[in-house]
């Protein structure tokens, strides 16, 4: 079994974390064929955390994790804080896989996307 | 003459910046059929701030100025700071159209490229 998460840094307006959330259940029906499951995870400020999330994928029989950083630039939380915390549940699990992919904000499409809103 | 600016946040990591004026440019191609310039502008922490921006625009000869914010979520940035010197600059510049797009987040094709990205 194979999970994804969408990690985004968590808000205190409710509403911000509730659009990740809607935007996980979009990303979950487009990568069905790759993903058992999709879920958000927050940095802080929101639920589920990002290392409680890992560790009920796991429970959950997901043998590989895949953290999608839903971030715009490489600050200190894309370069430090999610590596450390997936460094630290790789150690609790050493049977699962647990990875992160390039964040949003380096996606050669936002341009075009963009290109859209305006 | 019509300005688009790629409004972002801004960071002390000048790389992040950078990033922001990289994707600026790539826009500037794919939108050359409807803004005659496209900028980056900064919220804090990093020039042009968007007030100065929007006013070297203007001097320029730009009648149309339309900010794009580059953000994932609607907090106080996007739902009061921006707005609030939007409003600031159209009463400084009452002949010039000054407005605001939908910010990124809100994009319904970000679960695309999020799928592409996993």
């Amino acid at each position: 079994m194979k999970t994804l998460l969408l990690v985004a840094h968590g808000s205190r307006r409710e509403a911000s974390n509730d659009e990740v959330r809607t935007l996980a259940r979009a990303l979950a029906a487009k990568v069905a064929d790759r993903y058992d499951r999709v879920e958000a995870a927050f940095l802080e400020l929101a639920t589920p955390s990002i290392p409680d999330a890992i560790d009920a994928a796991i429970a959950s029989g997901a043998g590989e994790v895949v953290l999608c950083p839903y971030f715009l630039s490489a600050g200190r939380h894309v370069s430090e804080d999610i590596p450390a915390i997936v460094a630290e549940r790789r150690a609790a699990h050493p049977r699962a896989s647990i990875r992160i992919t390039p964040y949003l904000g380096q996606h050669d499409r936002l341009a075009e996307v963009l290109a859209q809103l305006v």
